[in-house]
């Protein structure tokens, strides 16, 4: 350990879904060092595994789990070269990931795809956030809980996901037995990447309340296991359950083989596991009851905290200490939104805008904004439904799709862009209110990813919410919040608020609402509201319908080709 | 007059909107033989009056009547010599018109806007049927009829529209009583110009009946005019009511002085004047009750003969003769078609498809429906609403918008236009449906216009509409229709259908509806009435509080730049 504690440093480590990166930040301010990112070697299994073999199916997303450590081999050393840092400085480390990220493991963590009898095995491997293939076992899941009248479900909104524990678990058991049986652990790949740098497992309460459905200490029950399938009674008891971890403690220290990996001193501090868009609410400051953060980039994940647990309607989860430790943490999200804005400009914008962007130096998203910023709200006389991707909040329905209402001749490029930005601002309002309407206050947004450098857009979303809006500092907010996890986990602070004050960072500018504007977007957002609830809550199914008839036409021509 | 009736000829003369075109026909087959076009020397003032002066407020749409004449000296000297007919082969004369598009004149037929005391009097000149100004008076004229219960409303479908003689008539008596109180005529320009050929002043039937508000022998009342408003209470008895003429009947003979204009032999016989959709039905060969000729350009106009007069929702009129004399002629129509397959191509596409269609010499238009004929029925997921100019029949509203439902970050250019070409197919199945629930059959559709080029549009409109779809053999079918209009009022056939079963034609192919195709557009098409009313009929005016919004919007803006 470092002798002046003024010099302190710590490491925060981000697992995104196509790389690592890690930061090296000074305790006492948070100032960012050094940063360093590590492309996963195999990226996303979607077609194939790394040794061949068989396709995978549709809607897999596999990872591999030596991806991860070979980030802590090289992203973290590079991070402490490029900040000059003494690594006998650092004195705790941190890490986040995707969710709900799981892998299968032996009783030491060995992921069973790296035993070779398994190494051909799809279920084997690490199944991504985004593997979506265990939807049959997801609606399997909510049909009896509905039926049961599980009392868990309200706190999820109503709706378990298909990404969550509990679905891939099913699947992993009905598809591929032999694997299940070997398998003693099931795990958030948040909770496996610290227990390979401490040798020890300790299970991260976020992961575990939003996606693995503990509630008020209890996991379903044994009973409901066994009414999904038989087989599956026993999976709480014998794969899931373990102790705990808060976010913010120590998990453990760092253990030498982790030490020789990263570069850092053993025994050092090691933080509980944590999800990224969580873990970036302490980088953004936002750790108070209705300060809502909104993650904003192909697709935006809002975190906010409330001091009771509430229903509230398709929301993606409620827990205990899910952000940090003493409030409960609310989860929601939009399942497109820089997304869209790039479909758009990708597959609907004509050449003179490029041209003229190209000319110009600038981006064609800066040249639309640019023109889009000289209008009126109204002006456009568009309005639009951002459900391109679906609908995750409050909707939790993956099979609504865009709207565009109100073109005409005139519309133009810039005219559309627009109504999709406010689109998805009418979205965020959409959450915010569901949140009110149950009792939970939201009185600030904090902006942070990649969308929050358009300022229209933050101006729309500021006069559209009516709050006040800020935007986070950093440019890596889930790394820099893990460097603070591993800050509190090292006892540099009482607690995660105190060291997200010291530590995190807001930008200098505050976007206040407008009031001509808000007003004016309180009219156009009832209109919103009125198509949001025809097209979303069962007046008109058409959206449905039109997805039904899209595949059964591609389907069709499939096997029509493969028939040729 | 020609010795031989075998080499008999006629000329068909067109007036659209921004040309003159005309055509010389052989008599026995309709043979198009030459034919040359004259675009009018003004074009259409908008903006201001050739002799310069104040500016012309917006929605005004002017012409100047001598552009008309210009034709007569042009193109047809240059048809004729094209042809390399001997004038005195011609036996008859035919001409049609855009329609209502109105001018005032003293007794003799001289345009007050030829008189030098009315050449900056923007109310002396044509209002072409596109001047949108008077839709005040046409509010006022619906408003009061309703009230009155006039029972000529019902014949309109509900709704007089702002192009039409009472609403334009009314509009010259309040802004420019003067001009009015010279006006001793208020002519329909397709009769103004065989007055110029004939030197007789006729009123054609079908104008009269669609835009004149004749019905069953009557205009609406002198009080009915009174109460629009004092001065206008003899508007029928002194402007607008003067003896009829039925279509294919001869109204005159050539003038001499009509004659020293186009090189034709004084005497011979002039057709009673025509509009220029309706006159097409002849050269389309569709005389039978049932055949309904849709003239697809950028709107599209639906005419069809029915046996009775019946009450149609929505339907721009029904008229006693309308098409052909002895038949009711049902008009109806669709605001946008072509202009907004145009309008996407232009503001919608990305560069690559434009530089793939140059690349391979083809349009994009062409490309894109060649990528858009490769798909099945429902493949693209998509549904939207043909109004991006409004919604012309069955809902009569220029305040509705467009829509297109469905979209997803997978949607492509080929799938929105392949939707947009689907959209005004069922804005036509609409219409045919409003027609049939109404008692008037419609058991073919005969297409002409520019859109009839492109095969997958028909074969959608024939699946759309479950019926067999021919297209008219002519290039220039209303030149074509007045041609055989000009052959019946010379007495080479007994009547229309005559005329039109030697003279008109048909395109080669018939579209014949695919079955699997029509019954999957079935269930789209119940969708699309589903949002078609639900957006159309006041469930949801969102459109309209669009529309106000963009007004508005656009109105402050404009008000704060002058501020500047």
């Amino acid at each position: 350990m470092s002798m002046d504690p003024a010099a302190a440093l710590v490491v925060g480590v981000d697992f995104g879904t196509l790389s690592g990166r890690a930061v090296v930040v000074r305790v006492r301010d948070g100032a960012e060092l050094g940063s360093a990112v590590t492309a996963y070697r195999h990226g996303v299994l979607d077609r194939e595994l790394p040794t061949g073999g068989r396709a995978l199916p549709p809607d897999w997303a596999l990872q591999v789990p030596s991806d991860y450590r070979e980030v802590l081999r090289t992203a973290v050393p590079a991070a402490l070269a490029e900040a000059g840092a003494d690594p006998s400085d650092v004195v705790g480390i941190g890490t986040d990931f995707t969710a709900c990220t799981m892998l299968p493991t032996t009783a030491d963590g060995t992921p069973l795809c790296e035993l070779a009898e398994f190494a051909d095995e799809p279920h084997a491997y690490v199944k991504l956030w985004r593997h979506h293939a265990a939807q049959p076992q997801a609606d399997r899941v909510n049909e009896l809980a509905r039926l049961r009248s599980e009392p868990w479900l309200a706190r999820y909104g109503g709706l378990i996901s298909s990404e969550w524990e509990f679905a891939k678990g099913l699947q992993l058991l009905q598809e591929a037995p032999a694997v299940y049986a070997a398998m003693r652990h099931w795990v958030e790949a948040a909770d496996w990447i610290v227990w390979q740098l401490t040798g020890r497992y300790v299970r991260n309460a976020c992961s575990a309340g939003y996606k693995g459905i503990l509630q008020d200490g209890d996991y379903p029950s044994a009973e409901f296991c066994r009414e999904l399938d038989p087989g599956f009674e026993q999976f709480v008891a014998a794969k899931l359950r373990h102790p705990l971890g808060q976010l913010g403690e120590r998990a453990g220290r760092l253990c030498a083989r982790a030490a020789g990996w990263t570069g850092l001193p053993e025994g050092i501090a090691v933080a509980v596991g944590n999800v990224d868009a969580h873990v970036t609410a302490a980088a953004a400051r936002a750790v108070r009851p209705g300060s809502m953060v909104a993650i904003m980039g192909t697709s935006t994940c809002h975190v906010v905290n409330g001091v009771e647990p509430r229903q509230v309607p398709g929301m993606c989860g409620v827990v205990d200490g899910g952000i940090v430790p003493g409030l409960w943490g609310y989860e929601a999200g939009q399942s497109g939104v820089g997304d869209i804005f790039g479909w758009f400009v990708e597959h609907g914008v004509p050449a003179a805008y490029h041209d003229t962007a190209r000319e110009r130096g600038i981006s064609t998203h800066e040249l639309l904004t640019e023109l889009a910023a000289g209008q009126r709200v109204g002006q456009h006389g568009l309005l639009a439904l951002d459900w391109h991707s679906g609908n995750r909040s409050v909707l939790v329905d993956h099979e609504l799709s865009g709207v565009v209402v109100g073109q005409t001749l005139a519309t133009r490029a810039e005219d559309t862009y627009r109504a999709l930005l406010e689109a998805t601002a009418f979205g965020t309002r959409t959450i915010i209110e569901a949140f009110r309407g149950a009792g939970v206050p939201v009185t600030e947004l904090i902006v942070a990813g990649g969308l929050l450098t358009n300022r229209l857009l933050m101006q729309i979303y500021a006069d559209v919410t009516n709050l006040p809006l800020s935007t986070i500092g950093s440019a890596q907010g889930p790394a820099l919040g893990s460097a603070i996890h591993a800050a509190v986990a090292a006892g540099a602070y009482p607690d995660i608020r105190a060291a997200a004050a010291a530590m995190g960072s807001l930008g200098p500018t505050v976007y206040r609402p407008i009031p001509a504007n808000a007003s004016a977007y309180d009219q156009v957002y009832a209109d919103y509201t009125a198509l949001h609830d025809y097209f979303g809550r069962g007046a008109n199914d058409v959206m449905h319908r039109l997805k039904a008839r899209r595949r059964a036409a591609t389907t069709n021509l499939v096997l029509e080709e493969a028939h040729v």
